[in-house]
């Protein structure tokens, strides 16, 4: 039996556990293994310097070396991310619907874990506890499979959670990373069909192209954030600004930053000079179209690319635009279907824009920022969905499970 | 341009539009239709006789041949569909979750369709009312691609009802029936990635396998049901015994009928002997293991074949089990994920056999044959989960639905 089918098969016994098991046990290792991880500081930070010096030496540099470095104060986030998670509600056993039908069954739709969850993941050690945490909370056992530049950071936080979950009475290889990191290994996890509940990838393109054509277990799609705002004519002008500023350049890097921005034909005059003046100083290079261009001379030139791109860097390409319809249909068009914003004034060409909008969420009058499961109390999340099946958005606990339905009834049988 | 992908090309615009459309729009719309449908009958009977003609032409008969075989009271059946769709609730708009964050924002879930929803299914007209209906009504574009068995009758109903919707208002190209009934059509459809929402396959085990090794679009599996009856040690013998002739014989072709039979050791002798005289009676041909058949020696051996097949036939395999957790070791290992059923008066015994029972339906002292979207109150249904993402068991009006997330602030950005 090869590796991964192995970890597979160990996952789904202790996923038929965890299913069964109850709260307090979850937030008990739950709590236990942020003690652990805790403790485990000095181990974990080694075993991170030697992925950095790695990574180091291979040319990697700037926010991918950022997000792989851990710091004692990163390792004690982590820790506490387990105490939020063991804070949350349990999502296990809901009762999503009941009802009787004529005949005097009892219908129930209860909530329950999907089984064994799989999340194949950058170089972001952090993520290791995220999901170990979420899968925990939500009944599922876990599969984690991370980049081969974090393996020594991965198995130090996974090391030292794991005796904590075990000792506090979860079962037995409710967690494990898939030390395998060849793209070989991620291929055999993709087509483990039955033995995967739900596959995460988190990644670029490519691994999204792999999963769409290689995968036959089911997976929700982490997708690309080319994310839109559009200042209408009736905007507060100081407050788009303000949002196009913060959702620009608060974090650059991360897939809610905006990356692009329709500006209203009537108020672009009135706007756009100063907005361009204010990204500039921040350090951001706007590309525009011709009509931007003409508006605010110092914005080179946009290709066709541009309006596909997320940068993930300090860049924004600017574009003016007849109204909110076309706003729509650039956003329907170039979109990844991530997070798009409106700033308006009018509560009506509000109501418009967010019926018409293609995406997933749609923030009036808010940065595209706010997309993201600790913002909107899930605490952590698993990914963010572009999908449409299943979930949409950010992914919590809930997002990880599926339900069962009971009929419970006394002999009733049918006609 | 392909075919296939104009189709969906217009759908998508369909889509778009009928995202917007109001209830009273969309039912009127399923009203005309229905009376276009009762007007039509003559025509769509005609039509059906051409494909029933050929299909006893090239050999098929039984089953096959009576769900291919339309005649005046089932186009009435369909009509009244439709007009019973009209009259379900309008799942669009509705507030799934709507709260306020410590910063002010409110977030809001709102549930919209997916919107453009392709069905593959077999040679059964009236599926291609059902769908037609339930998409309408849930506001997605339906893109029908049923067997080229069954193409006049389709076309004629296709073309009955169109007119009528597109008469009340409705989007052109709301419901198309795709014509190019190949294997390469229908390849050509699953791989329509961004173009089709969401894929429903029923049909087959080749059908399926084909989906999940080909499509890149989104779908939700209408699997196998390989059903089965537990009897508890407690169990109301004669109710188990209505209950397993109910569910094995009262329609054995349709997937929610029960195919296995587990009985507890310590009551089989005083069940088995006059439930299997009952099955032979009606008919059955009762398959077992060898203590099964050591009780009631008309039983015929079972191979390890049996424990599997799903037989859509007069057929069961019997097989006595230590206990309830035996039967759910069996159902584990062989079942379908479909629907079981436990029939006992100890509700402990009960409870435990639901808590882990891995099935999308689990019924207490009722027939396996409720798991319908019909028998739970949903209308008609679009297909039968077998997996766990997105959807469990019988797939109404809601389950093609999605939701969209609102974030409605008044400037906010984030720190």
């Amino acid at each position: 039996m090869s590796a991964v089918l192995d970890i597979a098969m160990r996952a789904r016994t202790a996923a038929t556990e965890l299913a069964l098991t109850t709260t307090a046990v979850k937030n008990a290792g739950l709590m236990s293994a942020a003690t652990a991880l805790d403790a485990a500081t000095a181990t974990v930070l080694g075993a991170n310097a030697r992925d950095v010096a790695s990574a180091r030496d291979n040319g990697t540099r700037g926010a991918l070396l950022e997000r792989l470095t851990l710091t004692a104060p990163r390792v004690a986030a982590m820790a506490q991310g387990l105490r939020d998670i063991a804070g949350l509600p349990d999502p296990v056993g809901e009762m999503l619907e009941q009802f009787h039908r004529p005949n005097g069954l009892e219908i129930r739709k209860v909530r329950v874990p999907l089984g064994v969850i799989a999340v194949i993941y950058e170089a972001r050690p952090n993520v290791t506890a995220d999901v170990a945490g979420l899968c925990i909370k939500s009944g599922n056992a876990a599969i984690l499979r991370g980049s081969a530049t974090a393996l020594h950071s991965n198995t130090a936080v996974v090391n030292a959670i794991t005796p904590a979950l075990d000792a506090a009475g979860l079962p037995p290889h409710s967690v494990q990373l898939l030390d395998d990191t060849t793209r070989e290994g991620a291929t055999e996890l993709m087509r483990l069909r039955g033995h995967i509940d739900l596959l995460v990838p988190r990644g670029g393109p490519a691994l999204i192209e792999q999963i769409i054509e290689t995968a036959t277990v089911p997976y929700v799609i982490d997708g690309d954030g080319n994310c839109h705002i559009y200042v209408d004519a009736e905007a507060d002008l100081a407050m788009a600004g303000r949002i196009v500023l913060n959702a620009k350049t608060s974090r650059p890097s991360v897939c809610n930053a905006a990356e692009k921005l329709l500006v209203h034909a009537d108020i672009a005059e009135a706007f756009l000079p100063g907005m361009v003046t204010t990204l500039e100083a921040a350090g951001v290079e706007v590309r525009g179209d011709a009509r931007s261009r003409a508006i605010a001379p110092s914005i080179r030139p946009a290709t066709d690319d541009d309006w596909g791109a997320e940068y993930l860097d300090l860049i924004m390409a600017v574009r003016v635009v007849a109204d909110g319809g076309a706003a729509i249909e650039h956003i329907t068009r170039h979109g990844s279907g991530h997070t798009e914003a409106i700033v308006t004034e009018n509560q009506s060409t509000a109501r418009s824009f967010v019926a018409r909008c293609p995406s997933a969420v749609v923030a009036v009058n808010a940065s595209t920022r706010f997309t993201d499961g600790g913002e909107f109390g899930y605490g952590a999340e698993i990914g963010n969905s572009t999908q449409r099946l299943h979930a949409r958005g950010p992914m919590g606990l809930r997002e990880l499970t599926t339900y069962r339905i009971e009929v419970w009834g006394d002999g009733q049988v049918r006609e």
